[in-house]
């Protein structure tokens, strides 16, 4: 009973081209990229193969793709590396309130250094404003870290104009580009990005590959040292099998993009029509212009996320919560927070990530069963009751916010 | 034309086990391990017993290891972990100077910290004295890193009694144990160290998946961050299918070990046995009484690393000459250099690391092969003409070492 695979931004399923081309490399062709002897020869090519498939799907030369082991090792790389490189010019780091948490917590590292991070707001739908951008540089700012479109509520920013804004100031600009890539064309040299963070999965490959795209000529600390790797950049023997199903997956979606963004656009569009006429109290969350195809967001009042994913998960369907509250921890969505949403709210969200293979079935599916669910869920919500007598719902305390499960033991952040 | 695959520290074969455990997360099992949902389960549920298996291979417990993508990330994340969560304590990290360069290297860019790194020499056949480290430790002493063994010169330390001198101080202590995992037994608590690195592929799993075991308590900075995966010491969605390919594959060594020894033992003592016979000018380099089994180290005098590599290669035989100087670089190996081989004789090192289904055929076919190889580019040498009219063939100046191919454009160190 797997009926409605609504989670595609925490994972997506392999392409059959992509496992494929990963075969040889778990079988006869085990040899490492850096061997001088034969045995190395197809391994090298597949990386090198894959390395152009991957610098096609964004327009990037092949040079300038760095492989890591995931999106959250590229933002790590790109923010920190970048950031390390500059220090000498200065100390402050821009970046936008509502990015992924391996941004923004890299920099709270990057703190232990001396450096000091400034958000900059958006606004109610999720959008970062070039000039608010513009406003929050300083003189010492070395790096900006703007996302290309966010996973919790589907805003699309305006990546070329942001970073024509960092490039005004002579500062070098980084674009986690996660839930962008696979959903609409990228083109990193249009763009004028300085570094840019994509996975495999965001293109139907496996996990344990990512890309950073990096411009000629960008100085960059690498965070993972000591062997000539990614020319220098990322040190470790290469995990061919995964590159090489990286880079086929890329070239599948390169060329099927615009009928799966297409098919996508057209299954939210039932949601964002369908669901009001059959549930009340909910509220769409992000743009509505500027949005990724196949993501819809939604904050359902008066019901806990959390209780709406499993109760949703019982009819088969997959579904999250905002990125930080998809999983163990149970925080409150700094992105609608941000956003500007209230804490009682920020916690009622619940975010769809349709993929290629969506069905109009799923849509449905989902259509006939979150109503039932969330009246079921109300009935227990004692703001959902006050509301019902008539009462202001938010005039109660509202509940805390959850921290995060940190374990101080192993982290000193 | 595969035939005598001598080169299991740069690559080595799946085990068809490990194979078949990865499968169901290439296919139907694509779901992410933090997933609320049902297709996080068996995601999770794999990770999770993965762990348990690659724990029981090194006598931890399963909490105690966190996975990476390779063993480089995994010695960043130790040296570079340990160091910053002890730097109010001191800025002084002690290193052995035969470390692996993900080790040395990382040390270099903890330079740009403030962290000074003191090497302790080796004897000649590569072992670090505990009388030496002890005498290297200083005050402001907060780390100290020695690797199990060396896959160079094959000699294995004295872990338990370097430990041991690191605690007597109050320092922690971390071993990199790429080389000796899958040839040795290894328990992390019996050698009481604070930190060991080991991958995949040691063990004959999937490249793309490597372990740090971190013992309970010890503080680290993490090297990715910004997700709660592997209990905040390492960002990132796990690469479920390489991990329980990782699984399967210490399973299979944990109980197959002492038979893929023996075996590896006996034909490496076959080449230590037959070639002094069939070659004159060579010189086993590392310990012959503490060596980890399956490895052949030797100085083939007169002949260029490389040139040895790629004639070998043309008979089917894949072997390595140095870690360093095994692939794009031709820097004379830092190993031997510490082990007081003058340059000339550094730059003629051929490796041999043979596996578990390694056989007598192939050794028969190397002992038949290098010894032409080896009379016909002697012809070519120099030093070797020298030799032959009875002069002293080192008394002409050796030849530069090559430099590093950095691309310093992107790397600042």
């Amino acid at each position: 009973m797997r009926f409605g695979y609504f989670d595609h931004a925490a994972a997506a399923p392999l392409l059959p081209e992509a496992k494929e081309a990963m075969m040889p490399f778990l079988g006869d062709e085990f040899g490492n990229p850096v061997s001088l002897h034969h045995f190395g020869d197809k391994p090298r090519a597949a990386v090198e193969g894959a390395r152009a498939q991957v610098a096609a799907l964004v327009n990037s030369r092949p040079d300038d793709i760095v492989f890591t082991a995931s999106a959250s090792e590229s933002n790590n790389l790109a923010v920190k590396g970048l950031a390390l490189s500059r220090k000498a010019k200065g100390r402050n780091i821009v970046v936008s309130a509502i990015e992924h948490v391996s941004v923004l917590e890299k920099l709270k590292s990057l703190g232990v250094y001396g450096f000091d991070i400034t958000e900059v707001p958006v606004d109610a739908d999720g959008t970062v404003h070039p000039d608010k951008l513009a406003a929050a540089i300083k003189t010492d700012t070395i790096l900006v870290s703007v996302m290309h479109a966010n996973y919790e509520v589907g805003t699309i920013q305006k990546v070329k104009e942001l970073a024509a804004v960092a490039h005004r100031f002579r500062i070098p600009f980084h674009s986690d580009g996660t839930a962008a890539v696979g959903r609409i064309p990228v083109d990193v040299v249009g763009l004028d990005v300085d570094a840019y963070t994509f996975p495999a999965m965001s293109v139907y490959g496996p996990k344990g590959a990512a890309a950073l795209y990096l411009k000629r000529g960008t100085r960059l600390q690498p965070l993972i040292e000591g062997g000539f790797q990614e020319k220098n950049r990322r040190a470790g023997t290469e995990d061919v099998a995964a590159i090489a199903g990286f880079g086929s997956a890329a070239a599948v979606t390169k060329s099927r993009l615009p009928e799966w963004s297409e098919s996508m656009t057209r299954l939210a569009q039932r949601i964002f029509k369908e669901l009001p006429e059959k549930l009340e109290h909910i509220i769409f969350t992000g743009s509505m212009s500027s949005r990724i195809p196949g993501h819809v967001s939604v904050v359902v009042e008066f019901v806990e996320g959390e209780a709406m994913l499993l109760s949703l998960d019982d009819e088969g369907i997959a579904a999250a919560s905002g990125s930080s509250c998809s999983a163990k921890t149970l925080k409150a969505s700094h992105v609608l927070l941000a956003m500007g949403l209230p804490h009682t709210k920020a916690q009622s969200s619940l975010v769809l990530t349709m993929g290629k293979d969506s069905t109009d079935e799923d849509v449905s599916h989902f259509l006939d069963k979150l109503p039932p669910i969330t009246r079921r869920l109300r009935q227990m919500s004692p703001l959902y009751a006050r509301l019902q007598k008539g009462e202001d719902p938010y005039a109660v305390k509202p509940g805390e916010a959850c921290e995060d499960e940190q374990e101080h033991e192993t982290d000193e952040r």
